[in-house]
């Protein structure tokens, strides 16, 4: 085998999304079928985008596509957001710009996390099992609540080792869709403070919050930053603007961090990411930030399908997890093998995603963003193939 | 220290570079001062790029901006350019799209090297060290010829151990702008191929290739992947676009790699990538991979300014290395101290770059890519400040 250890391993972590993508292909060319497996966009792109990205095409200096760190206006625009969204004084030297959230995630786990760190992530949860395995470190699940998929702030105490180095948290999170409360974040920045007492080391926490402005029901959002201030922000503009190939990102240090301690991350931001592979967004991309700070797809049509969903659904006999925010629909497989009922989905012609990929293999995902008219046209299948 | 280890020995490494970076804000809102110090355009950028991009700009189909990986278009369109370049039968799946060079030479360093890996890396050279230091490698120094900086195969071989995983060779060369003969890279080959049958280890050789269109008086240019099967090779089109701020690159895997390995790395490239962050170029940017194949920056006008400074500068006296490829001019700083002789020239509103960044504290490089007019404002200042 000449692949080295570390990809093997990423690769090992990823297989079961890759091997589904690959099944996925049957998919190619069939008339009529209805893709609800990714949180890819099934409309045209936003308008307001285009016109950002036009807008700021056409070269206005020699330097307009020279070599751009994190640039200053977008930083700026950050900083400031932030402060109206979660309340603390964020600066622009908070903000390293990054190429999506997988770049700031990235960053974050090197940043902090040496080679053999533990880092506790969620399960079920994203895909930060073959990030960690690429970056040399060891991934440690710690399962949401059994039946409301909620914060389990005690799972999280138990998986805590000597070695642990960081806590991942995603509020709102993906495929549960669920958003956690105060008081839970600060129970857990208490067990997080202790910890890291008891350990002699610091436990970090990053909240992974790219679905951060895609909430229902004006629900609120309490950034775990609010809650402990050994906190790194990672968030993306792929999912507000639907528009994950264009990456745009960053990676934000709470204001909260211990001022020393602050002032040192700052400083290794930008060197960092020259060595990770220079992982700054294209200068298109960031001249566009003040102009995109306010574009978002159509929250209200969002809620109107998550709401289309869930009752139809429901009415059919699925246990689903509500979403309170993000654009996803999370529920258990009839028969409670997710396998078997994708399967037999995918023969009637509608795609979902099987809870294989976020090792939870009885349970399936629906991405909201596909049409209203691609969510009646699988509706008949769903029902069909439902509890009953 | 809350910082990760291997982020203080990324901003360690990067050091000299970042410092320096630091000390050119003296330039800022200063007037008439000419910069040579980066390879950085100061001229408008390139109409064709800018046709290019605006041609891909609208979209065409709901998932234009969605996720993407490498597309199929762009990779077929590099591999039939490296067949043509080259003379090996590339195929589409050898290439991977990254974000740039940086985002290739990440990725190589990563998908078959692992942490504690050596790393020989010519000196003086690139920033190769902080990117190993990021990537928990370890960065051997290989010096190249004394004085001509050619290749240096036995610095090469002495470099190598048992540890030794990759050797990496940049040519044309960044800063000395030489580009190496054959008869040398066959030999590198034949100690590579004996050292890895030693060692019981496969050595692998990564090509750093990103001024490969960039060459003078029509000399060839040979690929070590010609010579040398086990062979990766990155490639970034930062250079002949001189649109650095916009990431395009790719890492090839030659079709030399025996099939079996071929295969192998083929499957990981993909997972990896993800798993490093996401690493692929933006949507917009891999649209525009066939329409920019054959665009370029002027080599001509190139040409005649390294004629220009390099007739000029010798006859003030200085000791140069004549660029046969890149955009680079390499020259001994007058005194043998490059430090004195960058802050005197600072001091006439003329920066270059000091040879500390490379570790050749008593040599400096000026970029060609200033214009005509820039570089004769600065030959005042050369002259005077020169050998004599």
């Amino acid at each position: 085998m000449e692949l080295s250890e570390r990809a093997q391993a990423a690769r090992g972590a990823i297989e079961p999304v890759t091997s589904f993508f690959l099944s996925l292909r049957a998919m190619d060319g069939q008339p009529d079928v209805v893709d609800l497996t990714f949180g890819d966009p099934h409309e045209m792109p936003l308008p307001a985008l285009v016109d950002a990205l036009r807008m700021n095409l056409e070269p206005r200096a020699e330097d307009w596509f020279a070599y751009k760190t994190s640039l200053a206006p977008a930083r700026e625009t950050i900083a400031a957001g932030l402060q109206g969204e979660l309340g603390l004084p964020f600066e622009p030297d908070d903000i390293a710009m990054t190429q999506g959230a997988f770049g700031a995630i990235a960053l974050a786990f090197r940043l902090v996390a040496d080679a053999g760190d533990e880092v506790v992530i969620p399960e079920p949860g994203w895909f930060y099992a073959p990030m960690l395995r690429a970056a040399d470190l060891v991934p440690v699940r710690a399962p949401l609540a059994a039946d409301s998929f909620d914060l389990d702030v005690e799972a999280i105490a138990r998986a805590v080792t000597p070695r642990t180095r960081i806590v991942v948290v995603n509020s709102p999170a993906n495929p549960t869709g669920r958003v956690y409360a105060e008081d839970l974040l600060v129970e857990l920045a208490t067990v997080l403070e202790a910890a890291s007492r008891r350990h002699g080391r610091r436990i970090w926490l990053l909240s992974d919050e790219p679905y951060r402005r895609i909430r229902f029901d004006g629900i609120g959002f309490t950034s775990p930053a609010v809650c402990y201030p050994w906190t790194l922000i990672d968030y993306s503009y792929g999912k507000v603007l639907l528009a994950p190939g264009q990456r745009l990102g960053y990676l934000a240090l709470s204001p909260e961090i211990p001022r020393a301690v602050r002032d040192e991350l700052r400083a290794a931001m930008l060197p960092l990411q020259m060595g990770l592979g220079w992982g700054f967004p294209d200068a298109l991309m960031q001249y566009a930030v003040p102009a995109l700070e306010t574009v978002s797809i159509d929250l209200v049509e969002l809620e109107r399908r998550r709401d289309r969903m869930v009752q139809a659904l429901g009415a059919a006999g699925y246990a689903l997890t509500v979403p309170e925010g993000t654009f996803y629909l999370w529920g258990a497989a009839p028969g409670g093998d997710a396998v078997t009922f994708v399967a037999a989905l995918a023969e009637r012609g509608v795609y979902v995603l099987p809870g294989t990929v976020f090792d939870r293999p009885g349970h399936f995902r629906i991405s909201l963003t596909a049409t209203t008219p691609m969510l009646e046209r699988a509706l008949p299948a769903l029902r069909d193939l439902g509890p009953g």
